[in-house]
């Protein structure tokens, strides 16, 4: 049920109407006519799974402070925590059906903060037209925390799971790697980024403040990619994690990894900032592997999604990641901040 | 995924390995084997739903110092963000299928914190049969804030609705009522409750802390009942939603409300507190409306789960809801603090 915030000390009684009217007049509609919302009027939501599909469930929390700065607009914290979901919804190669929103507003943001980050919502509801089934809002004494989970569903059979790689995959990743930690850079005045043209920094702090889930790719690889996640926690971090869950090591040749222009622009300035592309977070690329014969059917796909999607690599026999450039020799990633003088 | 609690500023890299063991050894195993968990290290789970079920998914937060206070054992924390969840879906007449737990972890409560957290998870995982299968975990700058998504599944058309009520329908109500506003009374040291005994004390308070979800009794009432919720705001305003809901009234009568032995002790010392019985909230017993012929079916069914069922008014033409004592005449509820005088 989306409740009202409560602010009473233990949950019992003490609901201001006040705020009951705002939240159901500004959440009602996000519900976009599905049935199932029941209005956010029930207990629950309903769902009916189409034959043949499976669910695909996901939850993740923002936190102010921790995730997006207080400061931050409403409206985006509300498309990052509805986005960094349906990322991962996609990552399983599922469609998205709908979400569930826990929202807990600080008493301090007043209904203006609450409007925009409605606005924002409603805003994504329609974009990916996944309508909110459900949810909670509370009034919390700390900062905003906002939990979204998204149900989505997939063939049976067809769901991306990390651990189906197998050796002599090619190793694929969607758009561009590092935007996102080098624009973080720039909202904290990194030096090292200081030179960077206006339209630059623009384009990377955009790409930290709003992830682009491949929502339509994922559901398109299903059935095609042997393995996939999305890149939440950097190339190599998520590499790893498909390399634990499946056995395997992988080598990723730099000089093939996808960059933008204003990227490449940072890298030219300072190259010590491959460090961030190879372990900087926040991409929400979907990083997959496939057998060699699939890689040009997947390439082409992505572009009627209007992406791209790069071979960058090769799942290999062993354990570890390997990182090579071009046809030179492939040496264990060192990690840490070493990575600098590759 | 159930990721470790990150610490950087933006989200950024900067996890904590240390942390990202404890809590995959901590929360791994509470996926209890459910194959779809995926071990809880992929970005969703997957689920099948039976053949002419549907998905009920329902998602609710609970934030320390709102809705339970900070010093409360963590454990018992762990079970309330579970149970209140799980009062959702069996309120919609559906078994639960598994949760998923976004927990935000003080950096104050350090590992003890959340270790106890964990363990009450897992006593109520298993003593649910309901598996973790997915979630989040962050160190919050704020106070501990877990959001619970709890799926289930119903068979389709058996969803227990809240609009479902129909006029001349018996009102019938699981367990007993009051016990635990009255037990967070206990809880402040309310002094209308000083003189009670220390066993009803306790009994109250723990009903209070530990919600008893109707979980077997929620799928047996799918098709029996025609609406249904549970009490989470307190009688009265949770039947108002079944009234709004279902556009009709309701009599409630007063001397049929079932109450505990300690309720009926604290009434007898303080009548006024009848106020708590009607208006307090987080009973989480089942209320819920059917035709007159099913009735002792269903108190029968009750039974067979442990339970009390007790009819305590009917659904009537108009909008309000009414109160009458036994035969006398039925008077529209007045809310606020007015219903002392019944």
């Amino acid at each position: 049920m989306m409740s009202s915030p409560e602010d009473s000390g233990g949950g019992s009684g003490g609901k201001g109407r006040g705020e009951f009217g705002l939240i159901a007049e500004l959440f009602a509609p996000l519900a976009i006519g599905h049935p199932g919302a029941l209005h956010l009027k029930d207990d629950a939501a309903i769902l009916s799974l189409p034959k043949g599909y499976r669910l695909v469930a996901t939850t993740d929390a923002v936190v102010a402070g921790v995730h997006f700065l207080p400061d931050d607009p409403p409206d985006l914290v509300a498309k990052k925590a509805v986005r960094v979901n349906l990322s991962d919804v996609a990552a399983m190669g599922a469609e998205p059906m709908g979400i569930l929103v826990a929202a807990c507003f600080p008493k301090e943001g007043g209904e203006a903060w609450i409007e925009a980050f409605a606005r924002g919502l409603s805003e994504d509801v329609h974009a990916y037209n996944c309508p909110v089934l459900g949810g909670d809002t509370v009034a919390t004494p700390g900062p905003a925390t906002i939990t979204v989970t998204a149900l989505g569903c997939a063939p049976a059979g067809g769901e991306l799971r990390r651990d189906g790689a197998k050796e002599g995959d090619v190793l694929m990743v969607t758009g561009t790697l590092g935007d996102a930690a080098l624009g973080l850079k720039v909202c904290r005045g990194d030096p090292a980024l200081a030179g960077l043209s206006e339209t630059h920094k623009a384009f990377l702090m955009d790409r930290y403040r709003l992830p682009r889930p491949r929502v339509s790719f994922g559901p398109v690889l299903s059935g095609m990619a042997r393995s996939c996640l999305d890149v939440s926690d950097g190339l190599i971090g998520d590499l790893k994690h498909i390399c634990e869950n499946s056995h395997l090591g992988a080598e990723v040749d730099l000089e093939a990894l996808p960059l933008s222009d204003a990227a490449r622009a940072a890298l030219d300035a300072a190259p010590v900032l491959l460090g961030s592309v190879l372990c900087g977070g926040d991409d929400y690329e979907l990083l997959f592997t496939l057998p060699e014969e699939r890689v040009e059917q997947v390439r082409a796909a992505a572009v009627r999604c209007g992406l791209t999607a790069t071979p960058i690599g090769r799942m290999v026999a062993g354990s570890e990641v390997f990182v090579r450039r071009g046809a030179g020799p492939a040496e264990p990633f060192a990690g840490g901040t070493s990575w600098s003088h590759y």
